[in-house]
C-alpha cells in the first residue's frame, strides 16, 4: 500500500505516456485531472494487486476513443465514476477498488480520478501493459475475463449498457457507441475479482511508470542521459531493458482520424549512426511497427516509443511533427504479453502484419546494432 | 376489444406494406411470425388506445435497420420480447401491452408476435401513422415522450441498454449499435402510461391496416378495382382519400445501403394519360419525395406508394425492380401528423429538401390530374 501525491502523479504521466508507445491520449490533462482531485480530497491509495481480497470485486475504468478527439472535448472527471457506479447497481456489486485498463497518458490517470471521487483504492497493475487500440487487447480477455456487463457515458449524460456474449463484439458494438456519442466515452468494464485480478493483471505497472517519470524528470535536472535513466529502470523490472532502435528527423507524418481511431505513419531520417537509413513506425493510436529500410526492427506487442532527444520526454502520435529529432526506443514486453495466447489477440498478425512476432531484444542482436 | 386471427393478419400484413409507404420490412416474412404464433398460442387481443387503463404502462416494441438486412437475418421471434423483458426488469414497470412504433412489413407485425408470446393485449395505434427512417420521426416523440430507456438485442444475444438525453441522440447511438450488432436489432422503446397512449397514438391504425389488406384482397377476388376499395377505405379513416398520382414503367433502381438505411430513388415511365412524363421516387427505406418532370407532387410526411398496376398490392422499396408496372398512390396524412411540431421532425426540410410541406390533395388539385 501506498499513498500517492501530487509528485507521483507528475511522474506517472510521464511514465505512463512512455509505455503508453505513442497513444493512451495526452498525459498533460490527465495529470491536471488527478492533481486536482488530490487537492481537493487528499492523497489517493495505490495497493498492490496481492493485496486485494480475493473475494473482492475491482471494476477498472478508462476513457476510449481517438486521443485527438477527446482533447477536444476535457472531461470533468465524474463521467468514469459514473459509469462505475451504474455498473455497480446493475449487478448490485461494490467495487472494492478501481484499476487501469492500459498505460497511458489518459487511461492511467482516469483510474485515479474515479479512485479518489469514490475514496477508494487504486490497484497497481492494467491488463494492456502499454496501450493499445482495441479494449479486447487485455490480459484479463486473454485469460478469460468477459469485458461486459460495461457501461458508457458521455459527457452530456447519454449512456450505455452493453453486453456481449464476447469481448470482440464489445469491442464492435462499444466502438460505434463511443464514435456516436461524440468520438469519446468514459468505461467501467472488465469487472472482476480480486482472485482473477491476482491472475489476469499485469502487476505494478503504475509504479513502473511512476519510476520511469521520475528517472526521467532526475535525468533532466541532473544533466544525466535520460535514455541511461530508463535502461536503469526498465533492467529491474518484469519489462526487458529499454533499446534505443533509431535516431533521426521526422520527415514525414500520416495521420487520417477514422472508425473511432487514429491511423497513420510517421517517417524520419537517421541521424549519427543510422545515416541514410530511414525509419517508418505504423500507428492505430499506438506505434504498432517500425522498419528500418524496410526490415522490421520492432513490432506489437513490444513497445515502440519516441523521445525528443534533448529531453527524453515520451511523444504521442497525436503531437509529433515534422522535424522533430527523435529518439525511437523499443522496450520488450513481459512474458505474461507474449504466450500463443496473448499473441494471437495482439500480435503483428492480428494488425494485419505478415509476420510471425519476434521479440525486439533477439532482433536487436541480430542488427549489433550498439545501446547508447 | 377484438381477437385477431391468421386471416387478419394477412390483411395486415399487405395493409401495413401499403402505409409502410415501400418501408418497413418485408410483409411476408413477418406475417409467417404471427400466424405462427396464433397457431401456437391462439388469437391475439388487440384493443383500442382508449380502452389501455390510464395509468397502465405500454412497451412499444420493434425492428430496426435497413429491411434488406433483415431479410437476410430472418429473425427467431423472442428477440423483442427478451429487450421488453429486459426493459421491464430495468424499469421495475410490467409492461399491460405493447404496440407498434410504425406501420410497415415488419413493424406492424413484430409486436403482435410479442404480445403472443408474453400473453398480452396489442395496442390499435403507433407513433408513425406510416413508416420513417428514423426514431425519433414518431408523434411519441413530438408530443413529449422519450424514447429512452431502450434496449437493444440482436439474433445471437448481444444487448444494450441506452439512455439518452433526447430523441434525436437516441436515434443516432442506437442506429450505431444496430449497424455493429449485424446489420438489425430488435428492440423494446418509448415506454409510456396509457394517459400517454392516449394523447401521443395514432389511434386505430393497426384496423386501419387490416381494412385496406382486406379490401385490396377482395377486390382481387371480385376482380374490382383495388384502387377504389382502398379509396372506399380511406375515405372512412382519419387519414384523406387515396390519389393516384401516376402510372407507368420502373426505369431506372439507384439502391445503396449507408449508414443502417437504404437509400436511392426510383425512375418511372409514364403510360396512359402520363404518358411521356417522368416520376421520380426518392426514398430512405421509405418513399419521401415525388416529382413528376421536376415538380413535386407528393412529399412526407403524406404517403408515397407503389402497388402493382395488375394486383393493387404494395411493393417494398426492397422489391421494386425494373420493368414494374405500377401505380403511384399518395395518402394524406391525418392531422396530427401536420401540425408544425410533426412536420419539423418528418417534414421535407428535414431530410434536405428545400420546400415547405405542401399537402398532396392540394398539389393535386392545383394539377388538376382525374383520379381513377
Amino acid at each position: 500500500m501506498r499513498w500517492i501525491d501530487e509528485e507521483d502523479i507528475e511522474d506517472l504521466a510521464i511514465g505512463a505516456a512512455l509505455l503508453g508507445t505513442g497513444g493512451g491520449g495526452d498525459p498533460y490533462l490527465g495529470k491536471l485531472m488527478v492533481q486536482k482531485c488530490i487537492r481537493d480530497n487528499g492523497p489517493i491509495q495505490m495497493i498492490d494487486v496481492t493485496e486485494v481480497p480475493d473475494a473482492a470485486w475491482v471494476i477498472p475504468t478508462a476513457m476510449m476513443g481517438a486521443p485527438t478527439i477527446m482533447m477536444e472535448k476535457i472531461p470533468n472527471g465524474d463521467e468514469a465514476l459514473k459509469s462505475m457506479r451504474m455498473l455497480e447497481k446493475q449487478t448490485g456489486i461494490s467495487a472494492y477498488a478501481t484499476m487501469p485498463i492500459e498505460c497511458g497518458g489518459l487511461n492511467s490517470t482516469v483510474p485515479f480520478v474515479v479512485a479518489s471521487k469514490a475514496g477508494i483504492p487504486l490497484v497497481d497493475g492494467d491488463g494492456m501493459g502499454r496501450a493499445f487500440p482495441e479494449l479486447q487487447m487485455e490480459t484479463f480477455h486473454i485469460y478469460g475475463i468477459s469485458g461486459t456487463p460495461m457501461v458508457l457515458h458521455n459527457e452530456r449524460g447519454d449512456r450505455v449498457l452493453l453486453e456481449t456474449l464476447d469481448n470482440y463484439m464489445l469491442e464492435h458494438i462499444s466502438r460505434g457507441i463511443a464514435v456516436r456519442m461524440g468520438g469519446a466515452a468514459h468505461v467501467a468494464e472488465y469487472m472482476m475479482t480480486g482472485a482473477d485480478v491476482k491472475r489476469t493483471a499485469i502487476h505494478g505497472t503504475m509504479t513502473l511508470c511512476m519510476a520511469l517519470g521520475q528517472s526521467i524528470r532526475h535525468a533532466q535536472k541532473t544533466k544525466r542521459n535520460p535514455i541511461e535513466a530508463i535502461q536503469e529502470v526498465t533492467r529491474n523490472s518484469i519489462y526487458g531493458e529499454a533499446i534505443v532502435v533509431f535516431r533521426g528527423k521526422v520527415t514525414d507524418i500520416e495521420r487520417q482520424s477514422t472508425d473511432g481511431f487514429v491511423r497513420g505513419k510517421a517517417l524520419v531520417a537517421g541521424l549519427g549512426e543510422y545515416e541514410e537509413k530511414e525509419l517508418k513506425v505504423d500507428f492505430q493510436n499506438e506505434n504498432l511497427f517500425a522498419t528500418v529500410d524496410g526490415q522490421a526492427i520492432a513490432m506489437v506487442p513490444d513497445l515502440i516509443t519516441f523521445l525528443d532527444q534533448e529531453t527524453g520526454m515520451p511523444i504521442t502520435t497525436e503531437s509529433i511533427k515534422y522535424g522533430f529529432r527523435v529518439i525511437c526506443l523499443a522496450i520488450p514486453t513481459p512474458d505474461i504479453m507474449r504466450t500463443p495466447e496473448a499473441l494471437e489477440v495482439w500480435g503483428p498478425r492480428y494488425f494485419g502484419y505478415d509476420t510471425d512476432y519476434e521479440p525486439v531484444e533477439i532482433i536487436q542482436q541480430r542488427r549489433g546494432t550498439q545501446h547508447v
